[in-house]
């Protein structure tokens, strides 16, 4: 079903308002946070995990799902609600078990970065990986609701701004017009900026989602933009999945024959300098056809195209870029 | 998508027919067929498993999703076809991987067994077992195609034809009318038979399937005929799941006080005289809804109804009916 409910809150929603029985699955790290850990004491059935790609890792499911198995033991099918407090890899784990538990129960996101905010929680997607290798395998499962907070969102530290960007100006690069007029001359972002925006950039994420909810027709798969060299550089470097966007935004734009002078260039530039064996790490993408890979260039900004280039061509335009 | 595609065959499918680039994921007992020895030579990709509750056992699935991983590594998703040769538990376990794998990928499904030809290949329903508790994660995905071959069948032992039995009856009694009665006049059941009645018993699943494809409406809970009781014998027992919802079957009418003068109603009553604890695995059950179980009864051949009984009425009525 294609229907989660947004609810922008200032604080914690009420816990009596969140329907059946609920399982919270959370980020340990935010039992830093005081306001969250009194708003715990609300629920029965609780389950930390530790954040991270880890956590998606297929090794440990089988333990998780014991656990959770153990927990949950006493709660019917139709009572259960799984609810997931954390970033874009608590989001994926806790979705990909809730889609696939019993054969599905109710869940419910509450997004506590601003990756996950703006982008992971919306539409439906979840994954874990398989050796190492990300998003191997998933769903398509929307949670009931997502709850998007400002105590949380802005508890986050200042630096966590910068790995927002990425997503932020794929999705404004994507749907033009207005929004991306507004994204383009903010030149000075803070956590006040992302919250004040937040609500137009999750829509135009799901002006594109509602179009193809289950990703069936492939239209969807503009999202991918800045993803395609974005994913190489987040497999290879230690640096956030926002951050490896956009510097792989910027190997789009150069491709799409457009200078937009979005921030950090120089950064991106050094940062693919460094990247080895492109064409092992792209022969893994799921959006792979043949030899083909359907990349996503702009017309101009709110014109998305899905181009095909092989990994050779792909592999040379680097070395353009970098000239 | 709600759309498997029949295809009734005296022998082996021209693997040219075969859409995509073909993954075969087989139990390793029809090796000893030399027929189905002599077809899988025409495939580059094989992986065959070792067939039975194991097999489903959340535990190895890391194991087996690297593996296949491995092995699939040079196939783009959209080329990927996973073909599942083998019973139920192979179809559960590939079809669980099919849905899930790159967020779901070609399947298609070679029952070799008759509870799998008659019942569990068709609904898209798949699942794996957590700590040895049956079917507890899955997912509902179609196959895009299902071969019902009698040459691979007929090449059961003959034993194996008792074990269908209770599907067989279980659907022929949900349909009721013209099914029905050609059912209950048969008494001599063999492998022609069961050959004869396929196309009937199958098409009188998917009338019920059809009306809730995906679970939602809970219409297809009526297929629990015979299933809430058998799935108790089944994990009490070593006998197979076809066997176990046939004594289900029996304790379902005698409770529907209906006698339409079922097989093995003597061995039904001892089996059912063994069970432990029925209360603890009735907690199990995914379609309790607090205390409540939905259990199935028959107003007569055609007419099942919803009923919900306790815990504790549940186990009453067995005392009753073993009396």
């Amino acid at each position: 079903m294609f229907k989660s409910k947004l609810h922008y809150l200032e604080q914690w929603p009420n816990h009596k308002k969140i329907p059946g029985t609920c399982v919270l699955i959370y980020d340990v790290i935010l039992e830093k946070n005081p306001s969250f850990k009194k708003w715990l004491k609300n629920f029965e059935y609780k389950y930390p995990v530790a954040a991270g790609e880890k956590l998606k890792n297929i090794d440990r499911l089988p333990l998780h799902l014991k656990n959770i198995s153990q927990l949950t033991r006493n709660i019917g099918v139709r009572e259960l609600t799984l609810v997931a407090a954390g970033g874009g890899s608590v989001g994926d784990f806790v979705g990909f078990i809730a889609s696939t538990y019993k054969r599905g129960v109710r869940f419910i996101q509450i997004p506590s970065t601003w990756l996950a905010a703006i982008d992971s929680a919306h539409g439906g997607k979840n994954a874990m990986n398989i050796s190492g290798v990300k998003n191997q395998i998933g769903t398509i499962y929307y949670p009931s609701d997502i709850f998007l907070m400002k105590e949380l969102l802005l508890n986050q530290p200042e630096a966590r701004v910068k790995d927002a960007l990425g997503e932020v100006y794929k999705i404004s690069l994507i749907q033009g017009g207005s929004l991306w007029k507004k994204i383009a001359k903010e030149r000075f972002w803070n956590s006040e900026t992302l919250w004040k925006m937040l609500p137009d950039l999750v829509a135009a994420k799901y002006k594109v989602v509602r179009k193809d909810p289950f990703e069936k027709s492939g239209y969807r798969h503009i999202l991918n933009l800045g993803h395609t060299l974005g994913h190489v550089i987040e497999a290879q470097q230690k640096l956030s999945h926002g951050l490896a966007v956009l510097y792989g935004l910027h190997f789009s734009l150069w491709l799409s024959d457009l200078d937009l002078n979005l921030p950090y260039l120089n950064e991106a530039k050094s940062s693919i300098k460094k990247l080895r064996s492109i064409e092992r790490y792209l022969k893994q993408d799921k959006k792979r056809m043949k030899n083909k890979i359907r990349f996503i260039v702009l017309k101009k900004p709110g014109h998305p195209l899905i181009k095909e280039y092989s990994i050779r061509e792909l592999e040379q335009a680097v070395k353009g870029f970098l000239k």
